[in-house]
């Protein structure tokens, strides 16, 4: 049975229009979802109107309040209780909804959810993570920026967590594990990054660790899942975005420098065009943050309604492949003590 | 006049035949440059015969020993006192050159650089800077791995050694400084970082310090100058660069997928080759070790002729451009406090 997806409907730069098109969208291609909307009735009722199919699938739970984009964290979580952010995280931790959906500041909503849902066992912090397309197979990145400053241990249940998803939800088979790093050589970066790679190597999980890979290694197809701090995985991604977008836009000016390659342009186009889909960020939308006894997941908050239906797809992925559980199982053994004395103990 | 350059002959994956190939190059285009080549003479004297004009503005010293790309940085100071490398920073410390260019071993290269030439006054430690393809402006990115944990007063030193190198050497009459972040919130990221804005802005320098930047800021002119630590900008440098050849590698591929796009990558053939030269990292190698007493240029392992000419053209510019002296004179009145004392001094 497809699960329910509590959506906060009036997070994002479009709510909540994009969020109501975006789960039009989803419905589409998976007929059987069910939606839980949170959000300002009388915005959102008339969005609704006219969409039958989406209109018998949803249930609008009317919330007075919203969390802004500038809001602070520590302020939403304090004054935002009847946000729709807010209840449709309730929403989850109530088992009304398996997972939810939003749009709104990240901050936020990494606040409210470790308050809310809580860690699961043997996790001490949750970790923002996403798929990067490298136009060949999935690479998961991770932490993009719920923690600035990362003690070895986090970072080996980062890794642990992004082995979990690799596997369960992208279908790597035996996902190769990395860690970030300025070299590939085990003396380089700092001590945080090296007490890492040990925690990982010593173990005794059976996680296919590659140990440190570099910055071109991210796209370049060097393993399947990437853990660094939430400092450099943010800066990293964005650089590949800010990257991709000045490739973009310069080709698009050598297209048009010319009446030649005009013609070319047009001749290639529907070679381009693919080429475009395949790196289409609106596919990949959709941020997880793992680590939570809860399914929660963040669109780009200018997403469009097919960006926020893949955000919603994403979801619904995560769920149906029982990833928490999955995590919840392999972090079990670390769940009593923490990893650095489990190491201690065995050494 | 034209400057005198001393090169390690034996740095580099393909020493000493493309460093050899890289002058003559660079004295193609200005024929009053010297050289001093520190290498075995055995393997370097070949390469000149034949090369008269080449010949004639180079002094040939022979080094019997040669730092290796693996060797630790440490093991390379102490054991490498007759080295191609040290060598050619011992002859810039004696004046008979005015900046060294190597390809060999960076970490090797930074720590006997530091030990010979000492920092300027009022810089603790030494920034790598590189200049990024950003396709119209050019940005400078500091620092990109010599310093991987900084603190506040290194993050300020880099910036006014980046915002000095901007206006002397690349010609920005304005350069716009920003410090690389999560976000560009004045609460974004960590202590460090904030603190180093505070300083910034603090200085009383005459420095257009526009704040925080995120990572796509980077490629996408949010700054001039970009500083961040030698961690994350490495990082954030590779990813740009991986992000490129994965553009690259993909758009070769759309364009071989048919014949139809064959036809139209014949047309556009030209503008893409423009394109190409454009962003062509041979011609932006060459990375510049900022806040030394002396000019020092590391040029990628891997380059070819053409590239390690272009670092080459960067030493020589550096050093006809007064960007030391410039630095010095910016620092000065940092130079017997630190900027944190300075600032409480002033608070």
């Amino acid at each position: 049975m497809a699960p329910t997806i509590a959506l906060d409907a009036m997070g994002g730069d479009h709510a909540p229009e994009i969020v109501i098109a975006g789960a039009a969208m989803a419905l589409e291609q998976e007929p059987s979802l069910h939606f839980i909307l949170f959000g300002d009735q009388t915005r959102v009722e008339p969005l609704l109107s006219g969409r039958t199919a989406l209109s018998r699938m949803v249930e609008l739970r009317h919330t007075p309040d919203m969390v802004k984009a500038h809001d602070k964290p520590s302020a939403a979580l304090r004054h935002g209780r009847n946000s729709s952010m807010r209840l449709a995280i309730d929403a989850v931790r109530a088992g009304d909804a398996s997972a939810v959906v939003s749009a709104g500041n990240t901050g936020a909503l990494m606040a409210i959810a470790k308050f809310v849902l809580k860690t699961l066992p043997g996790i001490d912090r949750p970790a923002i993570a996403a798929v990067v397309p490298t136009g060949t197979r999935p690479v998961l990145l991770l932490d993009l920026g719920a923690n600035i400053e990362c003690t070895p241990e986090l970072l080996f249940q980062f890794a642990v967590m992004g082995e979990v998803f690799s596997r369960a939800v992208l279908g790597v088979a035996e996902p190769k594990v990395a860690l970030l790093n300025v070299g590939t050589e085990e003396v380089k970066g700092d001590d945080v990054v090296r007490a890492a790679a040990a925690l990982i190597r010593d173990s005794n999980l059976p996680i296919d660790f590659v140990g440190f890979v570099e910055g071109d290694g991210i796209l370049g197809g060097a393993a399947d899942v990437i853990v660094t701090d939430g400092f450099t995985g943010n800066v990293a991604l964005k650089t590949a975005e800010g990257a991709a977008r000045l490739m973009a836009a310069s080709l698009r000016e050598g297209f048009t420098s010319s009446l030649r390659s005009r013609l070319a342009y047009l001749i290639a186009k529907p070679a381009l065009a693919k080429l475009r889909e395949r790196f289409d960020p609106r596919r990949y939308n959709g941020a997880m943050f793992l680590g939570l006894n809860g399914v929660v997941v963040k669109s780009h908050g200018g997403a469009d309604a097919l960006g926020f239906c893949s955000a919603i797809k994403a979801a619904v992925d995560v769920v149906q492949k029982g990833t928490l559980e999955r995590i919840a199982d392999e972090m079990g053994p670390f769940a009593q003590t923490s990893p650095s004395e489990a190491q201690l103990a065995a050494s």
